[in-house]
């Protein structure tokens, strides 16, 4: 386990080779359990938002969702819902009566105490950019997903702090589907002590995705479900449809007490309408639908709302990201959460195809949506290029700037006597001169900034004669370090080789394919 | 008088020559006028803020502050202040009565009314990075500011709605001192009908900008003093000086009845405390200390509160921009600002030195820091380099992108019962069916996004196949199309030759050389 703050002392001090002997920062800001210091905006009224709710529960009466898993569709026949076919109409009382029973606090456990996480709504998390089939770098170029790129985005997440969770990652195309989630699993239980991801893609890869977890955090069955040890994201197909893994997700991870976060994903003038107002409307009631689902499986079962809506260009049909339009539906989702009172997910991201200057200012407005909008979990907060096509090392890192430095606005700033600093600097500094030698400024001047990790404040003429690199440029560094420091394991190498036997003897039975 | 929106038309048609014949967006969102629909956020508890203006009283009265120019000396001396030498002691009740005398609601007005802006907490303007000894961009690369670049910088600076202010921009050094405002006044009144800036360079330069803005605007000495046509911005020296020609300035713009706005530039760690709590108490400080003597000049005089209060590097002593510390300064100068309940001007800015990624994150979270202050101007809000050694044309582009995002923030989104669309949306689509022709969307889809002037949502394949080109790429393009426009006047040929007809004569007596 290293903080950010040790390696990018280490990335200073090779700078500062060049440079002669400046101080290395000794600031330690924790990270790893951060609460939202940012006020909460909305952008509708409180009756619109009401109104939304309304239409959304209207919907789920009169227009139905089509649920493919003949298993979920009975267990909501069972609470009461009418069903014609593979359509359920659910009545408001039971969507109501399983909002009740969802958890409004949920506390996850990684790997060790330290890396526990309290999902509520006021908290903050983020998770590196996720799902992308591609990864590209600027030494190797873009790439179809490997599992070496799987590993590497492991190391890189797990590496710096302010990802407290992971997350779905690249897609590591070169590990045959009916192994790959022995594959993914072991690989984060191996390299991390962070809340896993795991897929759910069909009961039976969950089924050994739950045990490998068992092997590795050393828990028998009823441990395991008395605690939240891993997540999984739910997507709805939008608009209206449960596919069967996505249900067989929801309630195989409600029967084991483990996290789903339901996150339609929906882009305006596409799959939802055109409006921010209509699209979280849609996107609101498939979760309602989804929650329900996990609720009837197992009241109290935790679960995560959650949406990431944006919207497409309307001359190319292409997803955009980072816009006003997704600002504004980050802002809407998260007033239907605070009306649900449940922890809920939100999502930065860029559309961009390299990373550039949009590419940084699509990703920070997102964030900066995500983080008004009170969101709990802020996915794709690093390392997102072309709406989810790819993930970019350098981006990682570029956006982890970012992230580390709202982090440090999560820890605040005081204005005590010491601070204020009559005394000390205010009345010891005579009209023109400077602080440099106050004693406030000798008390403090290695802990009082942050320190960035790939910013570079170097004038122009010396920033020149060290080859003028920009941040991207710079960024290589920074994840190639990452990359050459020693392996480590999170967990014993008994536990890992209990963990092996278990994907050798599944692999030696055939696998597991994921259903469809 | 060119909206950013027709231009944007143009630059997509352009594009879609190539790719067939895309729809031009519709949609016209007002930028001139803004109100900040961001909430306000506090860094620090409401006592500490008082016990920091309370600080500050203090260090008037018992430290005090250097002041150059011995009018201004006289000027505080016969409110009753205590002066030795050119050391000046404030009580506090002087400041108090100051405070009171000054504007809440300022009305500046622009070359025609639609230029008009209101400065009061609550609105919200944007002006062009300032200030700059050099200019850049990808076509010419850097060198030092001339009258070619000013220029060029003005027509920019006008073209793009979301700038409702002119600013100090790039200096022209290949023009002589003596002469160089008559250059600079010339050149805004020329081109853009947007308020303009005058420098405040000792008395000589401002009344013959003063004489040149009442030739512009076709106003005698009465209707000047009764309009506000003009702003120039006073930086102290801090920490405690008040040098000549900014002492000249306020004392001048108050007499006339113009705008002055208040800043003292601190960086926290060099001639400012290391402290957030401390740099912000030095610079309200000095802030009232401007303040007062532009209330005793002429009381109700417009003035502006303003902070520039960022760190630096401690290890190199370099300023930085965009950090945790300089986003915690903006939120503090808001809440003393709020205290006196004046109009404030902040800032973002970059400390990079290309348009690159890091640049784009340090001014989007410098300007997140504004916005969330609750900041009436924003300064440095585009195309800041180098901490302000040079403007980037192409970064102007770049940042004006995530400025129009934020304008298009500020018009808002309704959910009524059209826009959530039960009937003309959600209901018109089957489950996984797509709403590309659901009669909501039909009706909208020109309209409802926001559409962006250098972003490009184009996949990977085509983006590669068009070139490649990163977003500082296509970003010489648009201003490039805009310096390729006509030149257009702002005001009449006749008001441009007296214009010219004054500068001549002025220039024949010698001009204005600047004050020290």
């Amino acid at each position: 386990m290293t903080g950010n703050e040790s390696e990018a002392a280490l990335q200073r001090r090779s700078k500062n080779r060049r440079s002669g002997t400046a101080p290395v920062s000794q600031r330690k800001t924790n990270y790893r359990q951060l609460r939202n210091p940012f006020p909460v905006m909305s952008v509708f009224s409180d009756d619109e938002a009401v109104n939304m709710h309304e239409t959304a529960l209207r919907m789920l009466e009169e227009l139905g969702m089509k649920v493919l898993l003949p298993e979920a569709v009975q267990i909501y026949r069972a609470a009461g819902a009418r069903v014609e076919g593979d359509m359920v109409y659910l009545g408001r009382e039971i969507v109501q009566a399983a909002l009740a029973s969802a958890p409004r606090s949920i506390h996850c456990r990684g790997g060790n105490a330290e890396r526990d996480i309290v999902l509520e709504l006021g908290a903050l998390a983020f998770q590196p950019g996720a799902g992308a089939p591609h990864a590209t770098d600027l030494k190797r170029g873009r790439r179809p997903g490997s599992a070496r790129d799987y590993e590497e985005y492991t190391r890189i997440g797990h590496h710096f702090d302010v990802f407290q969770m992971m997350s779905p990652s690249v897609e590591p195309q070169d590990v045959p589907v009916h192994l790959r989630h022995y594959f993914t699993t072991l690989t984060q239980l191996d390299l991390t002590d962070k809340l896993p991801f795991l897929f759910a893609r069909g009961t039976p890869q969950t089924r050994d995705n739950f045990e490998m977890l068992k092997i590795a955090r050393g828990l028998d069955d009823d441990m395991f479900q008395a605690g939240v040890y891993a997540f999984t994201i739910i997507n709805t197909n939008s608009p209206r449809t449960l596919d069967i893994p996505m249900a067989q997700g929801l309630i195989d991870f409600a029967r084991q007490g483990q996290l789903s976060i339901v996150t339609p994903f929906t882009l305006m003038g596409a799959m939802a309408p055109i409006t921010v107002a209509g699209a979280i409307t849609l996107s609101h009631a498939e979760c309602l639908a989804a929650i329900t689902l996990a609720q009837l499986t197992r009241p109290g079962a935790p679960v995560c709302y959650g949406t990431f809506t944006s919207n497409v260009d309307m001359k190319s049909g292409a997803p955009a990201f980072g816009t006003p339009e997704h600002f504004q539906a980050s802002l809407a989702a998260g007033q239907m959460a605070r009306l649900l009172g449940l922890p809920w997910r939100s999502a930065a991201g860029s559309a961009a195809n390299l990373n550039d200057v949009q590419a940084a200012n699509e990703n920070q407005l997102g964030l900066w949506g995500c983080l008004l909008s009170g969101a709990t979990i802020i996915i794709h907060s690093a390392g997102w290029l072309e709406g989810g096509l790819s993930v970019s090392y350098e981006k990682i890192v570029t956006d982890v700037e970012v992230l580390n430095m709202v982090a440090e606005l999560c820890a605040g700033r005081k204005a005590g006597v010491n601070e204020i600093g009559f005394a000390n600097a205010l009345a010891h500094v005579a009209p023109s001169g400077h602080f440099f030698s106050a004693p406030q400024t000798m008390e403090r001047y290695s802990t009082e900034f942050y320190e960035p990790i790939v910013h570079d404040y170097a004038n122009f003429g010396t920033w020149t004669e060290r080859g003028g690199k920009d941040a991207t440029i710079r960024a290589t560094d920074v994840w190639e370090a990452i990359l050459a420091s020693p392996r480590k394991s999170a967990i014993s190498s008994d536990r890992l080789d209990a963990l092996r036997a278990f994907i050798d003897k599944r692999t030696m039975e055939g696998g597991a394919p994921p259903e469809s």
